[in-house]
């Protein structure tokens, strides 16, 4: 069987794939797109030769990067996604009923129409009148937006490499606060606890700087190398680590348990950010 | 730079792993044993082409898979570690100031042999005066013991395939059950959750038709495929997801808060045993 060889920045172990068909392969503007089938994880979604995600373990990040902050909100109307233009972000926004509105802010239009075309229980909710498309840099929409209406931002970009970079900046940061309501929340993805420990506490550090409220969970996502994935949340005013409605939706993973468990014991958190932990 | 292809079995992503220098390559009596060394991971143990510990980061998997048994007993004397010919597991029950005695029983002696010589630092209890070293099958020494007298249990296995099958028998749960005291406690690691999933239900269903108590708690293992590891832990009397005596050893990881955290949350598991998660 032909094989995909990995190459994601940074990891220093190579992840391969068995490919039984390239279903698609093209170049958009900002990066190479490849839609690969394996006989374990179905159809995965490649850009730039990393695997962004995969049908069968796609709801283990995109639930767990979603609901956290949803359910940390006590009614989340307006809500940012930048990145994820698979969809599987703005599909599980979209479940929670308070939505009204989401603006779906994605750089690469041609993720999205690739989404639509082969992960379409991924891509399922894109088109939902509740959801506004915005094809341009995320942070440039956040910085110049003078509202702060937003209950919650969240980011799903590609590795913190190349374009997404401008997504992990001070000054982007700021902008994502003032855009923010006092009760919002914001979550970002920062890569892996096993293989990527100074850059998530680095992104730590920059929000500890803007926001008064930062905290840190964790998920064993299969197909990102190290596996061991944290995401930053930040607020203004509220604690990400308390659900602050009930459970109503259909998830596979996530529920209230789930919810409180993912977050680092304060022991392990402290240890992290004094750059105590040895690996 | 040379490439090292891991085969692990059931895998359905293949590591590769960058190789500087190839230490050791032989075969002892049960299988090839390699040393190579890695520029991220240090030195890494290689039994049949798959990793068993790196230097760098094997302390999380042994901390997580002796100190939940041990601190969850409140005064654990009498130990016995099966496999784990590394010294790792050793090294960690050693730590606890209640331990007198240590039956260190592993089948390849080539694996102790090469880990001190290679290993050091995790070799570095197997000669302590409280351990006994038993070269045999670990099933065979536990089967034929008439007295119960063992406060824990640990199984540091390869994977549950070939040779290491025989630790994962109703009899020989019956046998590890006979021979703990009624606060004993038994441990083994039982695959990834991402991709053993059915092993990992499979072992937890053998185990509570022999023990009152079972349970199960993960860590994330950067080099062990799949990474989010299930460990079994069983009992008679006591719950193993409370520490009954006071952190007072040195840890890389595991502390009383990763204790408590680490074990699976209850509907969680409620869903793995009913076999309703989808993944």
């Amino acid at each position: 069987m032909i094989k995909f060889f990995e190459k994601a920045p940074y990891a220093p172990v190579d992840y391969c794939y068995d490919v039984e068909e390239i279903l698609y392969k093209g170049k958009s503007k900002f990066q190479e797109i490849m839609v690969i089938k394996n006989p374990h994880f179905g159809k995965m979604l490649i850009l730039d030769e990393v695997v962004q995600l995969t049908e069968r373990d796609e709801f283990f990040y995109h639930e767990m990067l979603t609901h956290i902050a949803m359910y940390a909100h006590p009614n989340p109307k307006k809500v940012i996604v930048i990145g994820g233009g698979d969809g599987g972000v703005v599909r599980e926004v979209i479940k929670h009923k308070t939505v009204e509105k989401v603006y779906f802010v994605e750089i690469d239009e041609e993720v999205i129409n690739i989404s639509k075309r082969f992960f379409p229980t991924v891509a399922c909710s894109i088109d939902d009148p509740r959801v506004e498309i915005k094809i341009m840099d995320g942070a440039e929409f956040v910085i110049k937006r003078p509202h702060s209406d937003i209950d919650a931002v969240i980011i799903d970009s590609t590795d913190i490499i190349g374009f997404a970079r401008s997504l992990f900046t001070t000054d982007f940061f700021i902008a994502v606060k003032n855009c923010l309501t006092d009760e919002g929340m914001f979550v970002t993805h920062t890569e892996s606890l096993h293989f990527h420990k100074d850059m998530v506490i680095e992104i730590q550090e920059i929000l500890r700087k803007v926001f008064p409220l930062v905290d840190l969970y964790t998920a064993s996502i299969a197909t990102y190398p190290g596996n061991w994935w944290a995401f930053a949340v930040a607020s203004k005013s509220l604690s990400p680590r308390k659900a602050r409605r009930k459970f109503d939706i259909k998830t596979k993973y996530y529920d209230e348990e789930i919810h409180q468990q993912s977050f680092m014991p304060a022991s392990l958190y402290e240890k992290l950010m004094q750059r105590k932990l040895q690996w």
